[in-house]
Formats: structure tokens, sequence, C-alpha cells
């Protein structure tokens, strides 16, 4: 079985951007497999027939929801090769509550190397969302709210580490700092690697 | 069984002022009923005749509290009604210390749909314990004491939420804002009636 | 079997000096004893002749760590007699990642009374790590860093006293503040001996 790293962060910091070009900076050398959780989900009621699109994946019933949950993290964790897991950590649902994007049993399958957080100051958050032209109609968060997701997400990633016994790294992400952040994210790759092998020293 | 939600808040923050108002705009709809940890605990104590008073509950061994606790939540996990219940994510003891409002096994037995975290700025919150003529001999927090409190509140609430899977949702309940805070809670409520019938988009 | 009482802190917040004059001042009453975690862990190791000195047990593979940070566990938690428990909620790794301190069984085994962090702002501890000469080569992490660490370490703190239901006990010892520290830390142990013993109020 492969290593499973767990990539969360909220919208707007920067996680698949940060994600994408430290998989390719190290994919030489480490070799790992990007896939998106929601993506998974998605094939998985695609093919059951289930619904067109993401958005309606919402309105199953949410017995429905988590037995479509736990396929896709069984499938994900019977992966043979070594995986970068894009998820999140605290989904902000529609009522602006927060639901964990992991459970126990979930964390116990995937059983993570590491939860790797991509982060922003909430300022640079903020900015990023009101200039993404694809989601027009997105409602921008105040400060505070966004401050508020990042702490609930930091909360969450250590109970979740706490948990797994995994490692928690947080990467910083802010405006003339994306090479830094690509850096400690192809580093924290290469000490699990090293981790792993027995020699961290 | 009913739907369950846990509520909760630092001591000033207008919990069960939030909490009773969001009851009654909602009653019609949703039929809740209130119930307050301390207080079923209370009543077992004094059925059993054990103690007299809330603050003479404190005097009992540990065991003898962990009993009367663990029966509380049997007790309170068995209504058949939907449930708001009005109890503490961390308990603040004479020493300065933390408890932990919520343990696994009640967590588990409670199965809570959502915590409900009320929440108001450190110096709100100190101005209304300092008016609060109920409790006169109450010593008054520093801004630095209430600040750690509500981050132990956080950290606390999301750890319950990462374990059982529930929602959580912070509410802030700050001079001027109290019908907003209601209505958030009200919509909270509504979102999770909605989520159990599996129409959340 | 004694009380374990688990304490933690940042590198520079001061937790062993506050230890240790706590365990001074309460000694005739409280009879606790000090032990280190990493200390018990490296005297396995050189038992069993795997390594020489502390930073040489970091290339140990992860297994055999994973073993030896076990049977130490077993052995602390044999120990008849009460005891103060040096270790780390967070333990800051060379790649900037955090490993926690303690796992779930861990913590099921030692089943500690409470959990101390001793703590201190940004800038002390900063300042500390810059005076410490036994450290000369140590980087010195910039004052966001050590922000995070100490997010991370309540994060992980309150996490590891949700699981376990013991106290939770966040204890400043800023300049100026030392004695009030050491008091403290003094009062939680008494605090703990009363209410194991069924009398807090």
């Amino acid at each position: 079985m492969g290593k499973l790293i767990i990539v969360a962060g909220v919208p707007g910091a920067g996680k698949s951007t940060v994600l994408t070009e430290a998989w390719k900076r190290s994919e030489k050398d480490l070799k790992y497999t990007i896939i998106s959780f929601g993506t998974e989900m998605l094939n998985l009621c695609q093919a059951a027939e289930l619904v067109k699109n993401r958005d309606a994946m919402r309105n199953l019933s949410p017995d429905l929801q988590e037995e479509l949950q736990w396929r896709a993290t069984k499938q994900i964790a019977e992966r043979p090769e070594n995986t970068l897991l894009d998820t999140h950590c605290a989904i902000k649902t529609g009522s602006g509550s927060y639901l964990p994007g992991l459970t126990p049993r979930m964390l116990e399958r995937l059983s993570p190397k590491a939860i790797i957080l991509v982060d922003a100051h909430e300022a640079e958050i903020r900015g990023r969302r009101k200039l993404d032209k694809s989601r027009p109609l997105r409602t921008i968060e105040s400060y505070e709210d966004i401050s508020e997701h990042k702490v609930i997400n930091r909360a969450y990633a250590a109970a979740f580490s706490a948990r797994s016994g995994c490692l928690l790294r947080i990467i910083q992400n802010n405006t003339g700092e994306f090479d830094k952040a690509v850096d400690e994210f192809v580093e924290t790759l290469k000490y699990i690697a090293q981790a792993s092998s027995g020699a961290t020293a």
C-alpha cells in the first residue's frame, strides 16, 4: 500500500496551486498521485447514476452521503501508489456550520502519514476570493468569518493528528512567498520519505 | 429518538438568552425542548437524597460524580423529543483548570447532530459579568483569562465534533447583534432539520 | 498506582524551571516524582545498546521508535508513586512538522489526572531561546513560528484532555510572574489531590 498524505486548506489559501507545483517539483524523486476526495465521491455517485453534478450530491440523504463517503475512503485507502489527498479539514456548510472532513473511521482506514494544511493571512484569502472569476456568485465572507474558519481548521487538523498519530504541517502561502511555500511542501514530503525509512536526523 | 443539539458558551456569552429566544421563534416549526445538563444532574442527586443544592454536588467523590453524569447522559439520550442541551464545552474549575464537559462515551451515547457555541468578544463578556447582579461574589476574570477560556472552548468543541462527526456552529452575540445571533441560531436549527431529511442544497 | 500529571510547554516557556520549583514547594505535602519521557526512552535505548545519545534515537526506524515509546509508557504507567511527567504536546520536527507527543493508546495507559501546559508570550520565548547558551546552534524561530507552535500545543492539549477526560491547566510564565506561575502550579496539584479525594468545593 502507498503512503497517503492529506492536504487541506480554506478556499483561497492556495492549496491546489501549492500542491500541484510541489507535486511537479518532487515528481521525479517521490512519485505521488494527486487525488481529490470530492471528485472521487462524485465519480462514485455518477457511476451509480445517483447525481449529475457535484452540487446535486448535497441533496442525497445523509445516510447515502455517508455510505458514498465511506466507499470513496475504502477505494482511496486501497490505492497501491503514494497519494496526496486533496480534501478539507472543516467543510463550511450553507448554514455557516462546520462539518469535519474526516471521521474517526475514515482516519483509521486512510492511516495518513501527515496532514498538510496550506494557510494564508485572512486579508490575502479574502482578496483571492474576490478575484476568483470562476465563482462570481460566491458570497465574500468577512475577515472575521475567514479567521474563524482558519481557527476551526487548525483545531480539527490537530484533533485528527492527535487521533491518528500522524504529522501535522502548516504551510503559509502569502503573496511573495509562493516559492517558499512550495519548498516547504517538498521538504515535508522528503522528510516523510526519510522518516518512513528510518533516517530523520 | 429525538434529535439532540448541544449548546455551549462561556459565562457571559449570552448562551441562555440566545437559546431561549431562538427556541421561542422556532417553536412552531421545529419543536425542541431545552434542558440543562447541570439541572438534570442536580435532579438525580436530589432524588437520591445525595445533596441539597448545586454547589454541594462538587463535594461528592469523583466516582460518584462520574456515575451521576453518566446516569444523566443516559436519561437525556433516551428522550423521545428533539432536545437543545444547555451545557459546557470547558468547565472552569476553582483551580483555574478546565474540565471537558463531554467525555467520549457521553458523546457516543448522546450522538448530537450539532454543537452550537455562543460566543462574544472578551470585552463584552467581561462587561456582562460585571453587571450580573445575581452573582455579586464572582471574581471578574481578566481579559486574558477570558480569551484563554474562549480558545479552549473552541478547541474542545472541535475535538468533540471531530470525534462524533457532528456539525459545529459558532455564533457571535455582541452588543447590537442579538437579533442576528438568534436568526443564525434558528437558521442552524432549520439546516439541521433539512439535512436530516436529506435536502440541504 | 500513583497519580500521573503530564507537564508540557514549548522550549523557552520555562516548563522545567516552573516544574522543579513547584515540586520543591509542594514536596512535603504532595510527594511527586519528576520524570522526563525523553530520558526514560533514552534509558531504554541505552540499556538495549541501540543508541549512545538522544539525537541518535531519531535515526531508529519508526517501528522501533514506536516500540520504545510504548515500552517507556508502560514502565511509567506502572510506577507506584505520584509522577509529574515532563513531555511534549507537539514535538516540532526538523521539517517544521508537528508530531503529537501522546497517542490514544499512550493516553489510555497513562490515564493522566491533568495536563499542565506552561506557556509564555512569543516575544519572551524568543528572547529566552536567544539567551540559551547551552544550545548555541539552535535556529531562532520567528515570532510567527513560535505563535503557531503555541496554538498547535493548545489544540493537541485540548484534544488529549477531551479524549482522556482529564483536567487541562494553562499557566503563564512571563517575566516578573515566576512566583505566580509556581503558585498556580502548586494550587493545581493541591486541587487535583482534593478532587481525587472528593472535596473540591
